[in-house]
């Protein structure tokens, strides 16, 4: 099935800001086997959107619009559509009691504006957005002897998402005729040069169907995504399995996880596993460890907490860090982030405590120290262990990379303990 | 001007990358003027060249092209484009040339593949691209007793960026009538329906050329976006004032910044201008708030430090939480949030304390207490004040919102302080 994606919105024409959603979209499209073969942004304007929608149902079976359904003067695209295809627009009540209900438990009131949100085109149906005040909209209609679809969806990329989730992904999956698997393998640890580099020629193991496309990231380390695209699934299954092989056994060391998972994730599900307890001591990363920890429902059951220490006194005071060990090797050095990690487990009384400290940036480097030097250490019943980075001149980049770092310590650490449990 | 975008590749199609072209020109082409008004991603597929090509000539003067000008088999915007124009391509030796020295200067050899990067249109100019192989190539033609100007480059963003401002943008300039100026008050605290309600029926502030736009997001909150177009300057700024005082008038309390900033660099700069430290004590934002706090270059000097406290017993050990004020009221109560907000000032001696405590979800809720109830807290010299929230279900949009209300929290609060220092 091919598709044609509609974007509308002036915030993207002059651009203020990136179309995310597209790449979205397109990724999970492409994932039950439809093809994105165009993406069109136009302005909040009637003309340009019956203009878009002409060319994509000429081309498509099925076209996907964002963006343009808020409660706002400019938010024009349901009106657009519904003079497109000639329908009157028919108030729903029960969409605006949706609404109501959901100001009401953010304790703010519903306006005359929000009316205009529970307008729908005739004959279209509701598609609900568990995250915001304006639903979705699907239509299906008969073309030439075929069947074309419209799913419309407001610009909000986390009301987007929830509703190709929950409504329109489940409904697509099933109109798919080809088999297209994909298989993410995510490292850490390594650049996609080297990667590549051990990984090797890819057509000595990519068979028929199957492509290796290398996604790096800071938060994820690179992605290394296999797809396999076959009439039967069983061959596409073999294809994979030929290619999954072979890149376990030259780069398998640097894999943590496979699909949408996240270093936070793997650790978390040790940590429960293992029935053990973390608490984190940050200074250059500032919080974002705990930060990316906290992000997993139910991590309280692990997370006991952790402590900033930006400055020297919190690392003192709330850490018990040497004040000679700070003032002798400096804040950035192996015995005080050491120090950190031993200091945080006793004050909270977790197993492991995992420390960072060094120079994020852009400012603060020295010819000794230059941005980009930071240490991490992890200690726990076993004793206490530093590692050394040398990162980059970007402060944000250097706090993610150290995160996703620091998680891949405690991953290690207890991996290691999980096979000594097993054995 | 009007102007079309075509960006022409797979790798956008399938979701692979983001296309972060787009917007970066769009931005260029609006600051002198130009208006985008449609942008197209179409595969490297002649047909669907040629079609994007047609549609655009027949609405814009101008039309960009990114992306399809390497060296490989799939990149086929050239000839797409030669054959619309019904065009030869010619061997141009000094092109050839050019690629030779750049891949020599990196280690290099040029490969038949780079001969055809040295093909160009009859009747086409090249424009030099200084950081890569493939060169740029620009096109004046005369439709219907109108000048029509295309223009092509490589999809990678830095040789893009390059030939834009070296060649194309100072060549368009020169075309360019119109002014177009923006500007974007960010407001937070406030959803989108009762901005608009506050502000009102905009035909009575806003003057000819001027449009007004709504943009949510969890992170800013929701910003608004003042548009003018004018044939000068004077009368374009004299619009957008007129704009302005009607919307700081109406909802000025919620405006935070304007521009391009965040709460966080807002709450920083002022932390620094009264030379105040602030530390934070953070349960269900997990340590989100000293995360964004140490994202702003520069942040230790005003940032001390925090505890994430996400287990009773870090709220009690490392903040002075009162056992007795846990039991009875619970973890989420304005009792306990105050309390963690004064232990974390004492703690580090910070000019401010600010805390978080709350049930983030997805799960944890209780009839009393529904996930999205969160308090936060304040507490300085003059005082404690904590604040209930009721958000919503999502936990990560529960940590970003209940970081971004705190952080106004503190700006109001240093507002406050501001305006008794300088009166």
């Amino acid at each position: 099935m091919k598709a044609h994606l509609i974007t509308v919105g002036d915030e993207i024409l002059i651009g203020q800001i990136n179309n995310t959603n597209v790449a979205w979209i397109a990724t999970e499209l492409n994932q039950i086997g439809i093809d994105v073969v165009r993406m069109v942004t136009v302005g909040d304007t009637p003309a340009d959107i019956h203009d878009a929608l002409r060319t994509a149902f000429s081309e498509a079976e099925l076209v996907l619009t964002t963006g343009g359904l808020g409660p706002t003067h400019d938010d024009l695209t349901k009106q657009a559509i519904a003079s497109f295809f000639d329908k009157d627009l028919e108030y729903q009540p029960p969409i605006f009691e949706h609404i109501r209900q959901l100001l009401e438990s953010r304790g703010r009131k519903t306006s005359e504006l929000n009316r205009v949100q529970a307008l729908v085109p005739q004959g279209f149906e509701v598609v609900p957005n568990p995250m915001g005040t304006a639903p979705g909209l699907w239509y299906e209609f008969e073309q030439g002897g075929k069947m074309r679809y419209l799913g419309m969806m407001p610009g909000v990329p986390f009301e987007m998402k929830a509703i190709m989730e929950q409504s329109l992904l489940p409904r697509l999956a099933a109109h798919a005729k080809e088999v297209i698997i994909h298989k993410t393998l995510l490292t850490v640890g390594i650049g996609e040069s080297d990667l590549a580099e051990k990984i090797g020629e890819v057509s000595i193991f990519l068979g028929e169907g199957a492509t290796l496309a290398f996604l790096p990231g800071p938060k994820t380390g690179v992605k290394l995504r296999i797809s396999v695209r076959s009439e039967t699934s069983t061959k596409a299954d073999m294809v994979l399995e030929k290619a999954m092989t072979h890149i376990w056994d030259r780069v398998g060391h640097y894999i943590y996880g496979e699909g949408n998972t996240l270093p936070e994730i793997v650790v978390g599900e040790l940590l429960r596993k293992l029935e053990k307890t973390i608490a984190t001591a940050e200074s250059c990363t500032g919080g974002h460890i705990a930060d990316r920890l906290s992000d997993i429902p139910g991590s309280s059951a692990y997370l006991l907490g952790g402590v900033v220490a930006y400055c020297n006194s919190v690392k003192m005071n709330l850490l018990g860090v040497s004040e000679a060990d700070l003032s002798h090797h400096g804040a950035v050095s192996e015995a005080v982030v050491k120090q950190m990690a031993e200091g945080i487990r006793t004050m909270t009384g977790a197993d492991i405590g995992i420390s960072t400290s060094g120079v994020a940036g852009p400012d603060g480097g020295t010819p000794d120290k230059p941005v980009g030097t930071i240490w991490i250490a992890l200690a726990d019943a076993n004793g206490t262990e530093a590692k050394k980075l040398r990162l980059f001149k970007d402060r944000i980049l250097n706090k993610e990379f150290t995160t996703t770092l620091a998680l891949d310590l405690v991953r290690k650490r207890l991996n290691l303990l999980a096979r000594s449990v097993t054995s």
